[in-house]
């Protein structure tokens, strides 16, 4: 059971008060890639399990890295330990992370490439994602948080119809010239992106994130019909089988057009990597982020200082404390406890 | 001598028009990087020309590739042909542009490193790029603007500090610690490139152009030291010079705080990327932009409707018609000719 710092009194979460706009006892905070590479104990485990899909679908492992974090600082919230490439290939796409590499993934480029997928429930890849679910929760106690998380259609089809590259060329020009089949695809992640975050949630997490990474690609009427649509038809989905679900949507690089996300019905928190004004969203809408993970490789002072701005900058009972990104290889553990300790410090 | 198509019969420019907020016949329309790879006749004096960095430096070739899209297309500016990385390489810099990689410049990672560099102005360097400016505005009628550009000292510096490469990593940790040699390079590129754009303003630029390409890479004090204030400062020194010189200023991947770019006193357009808002701009500024450049990849149909969309969207005597990034290598030239077209014909 992992019961860290002094959140440990409480038994209500502080990520689900503020993600509730219920008042909380204190502005809560997780890092989005805080299981990882640059800490030793994960790269531990991840030596024992082997490549690192394998770690993804070993729930005794993969829970042990969801908790980790929590053990070493005083975060309020775990996300599981997963990929948003688990999707694709739970359909039925192979899938390999090279080395040092980024991921190589089959390619869905036709209606014949996607008429052979399959949904991914009962899949054993979703299947053993949920099974990390259900551990993680019976390892933390009432006041952390288990998060679950998709990648969004826009962001996981980019990858489907790269191969796993992070060039979106391909598939911009697909949804741009509204192929038939690029339309259907999105559609279909739409569906089994709801029954993969429903399965994640009838497993224990407590709050979904989408990752729509790629979604400052698109603008118009591609960023409606092919990011904000489907995004809000996920959580329309998602939320008739959880009315009481808490999502919160990360759609990177999409600039002004934060508040069209902010205004997706069903929507409790919208994830910023940049800058933000609360001024502009909607008086429900709660604001994750957005310590830029670059700032962690500038040392304790730095990191006090932008964490100092942010908190000052953010109303704590709107405001989940995150990165903007995902945390680089080769950030200094120390470095990120020493931001735990500043946010906490801010709140005083 | 260039006179093309239907605005030949004026005299005097709509680009100029529009940035001055005076009555203009008809919408601008310029496209970043007009003048290169996908067009054959580029491609032709290239070959002629060497080396990418001979052609910058050859007034007579340089000269002609800048107006070649001219010849092609119904546009109302040429920018002038060059790159950002003219100025460290005129400041001294060694420079390499290798054949289908990016650029390799010499560091500058330290004072003693700052303190070999040499002014911008009587380097062959500039004079070479001016003597393009004077050749190019003789070749162009009255109705046809000139741009000159500089980059922005964020975006400069972190190629300078990164050897020529796109990976900012260690000039944002530089920037976030304040290093004392970090903020003397910001402070020295503000000074070249105000002396580099009044230079260009006297050879012959009408408007100028600064490139802020990474700007979307800071937030808050970071963003406001190393982003707003270097460009705030260029303007004011530029416009010192050249008080009525338009300034169009193109902070990439900012977001919202666009309205800081636009907030800058003297500037008279901003560039964006995606999406924009009239309403949160102060009226005197002209937005410029943003027809997403793998739109062209997606042919004739895909870019009619989104000049449509784009058009309607935006009051022509507040907009330059343009791209949201640079043309891409193997954009169709007849694809180019019907954006052209659609612009004139939505503004009918």
């Amino acid at each position: 059971m992992i019961e860290t710092g002094k959140g440990a009194e409480a038994t209500r979460s502080a990520l689900l008060d503020v993600l509730t706009r219920s008042p909380a006892k204190r502005r809560p905070m997780w890092f989005m890639r805080q299981a990882g590479r640059y800490l030793p104990e994960y790269r531990s485990v991840r030596e024992q399990a082997g490549s690192f899909l394998d770690l993804c679908y070993n729930p005794e492992l993969a829970a042990e890295v969801t908790v980790q974090p929590l053990r070493r600082y005083d975060l309020d919230a775990a996300i599981l330990f997963a990929d948003i490439l688990v999707v694709p290939h739970a359909m039925g796409l192979p899938l390999k992370f090279a080395e040092g590499e980024g991921p190589v993934l089959g390619t869905v480029r036709s209606m014949e490439d996607l008429d052979r997928l399959r949904p991914v429930v009962g899949t054993l890849e979703v299947t053993q994602v949920c099974r990390t679910v259900a551990l993680t929760r019976g390892r933390l106690s009432a006041h952390l948080a288990l998060i679950g998380f998709c990648g969004a259609p826009w962001t996981v089809a980019s990858y489907m119809v790269g191969g796993g590259s992070s060039d979106r060329v391909m598939a911009k020009v697909a949804a741009y010239q509204r192929q038939e089949w690029f339309c259907a695809l999105i559609d279909r992640l739409v569906k089994e992106s709801i029954d993969y975050l429903s399965a994640q949630a009838d497993a224990g997490a407590q709050a979904v994130q989408i990752f729509d990474s790629w979604a400052g690609d698109l603008v118009g009427t591609e960023l409606e019909d092919f990011v904000i649509k489907p995004l809000a038809a996920i959580v329309a989905g998602v939320k008739a089988r959880h009315p009481t679900l808490p999502v919160i949507v990360f759609a990177r690089g999409v600039g002004m057009a934060q508040r069209r996300v902010a205004a997706i019905a069903g929507v409790n928190a919208i994830g910023v990597e940049t800058e933000f004004a609360l001024a502009d969203l909607p008086e429900n809408i709660v604001v994750q982020g957005n310590l830029d993970p670059i700032a962690l490789l500038a040392g304790q002072d730095v990191v006090a200082a932008e964490v100092r701005r942010i908190c000052s900058s953010v109303d704590r009972q709107r405001h989940i404390f995150n990165l903007g990104h995902g945390i680089r290889l080769g950030t200094d553990p120390a470095v990120v406890g020493a931001v735990v300790e500043a946010v906490r410090r801010c709140d005083g």
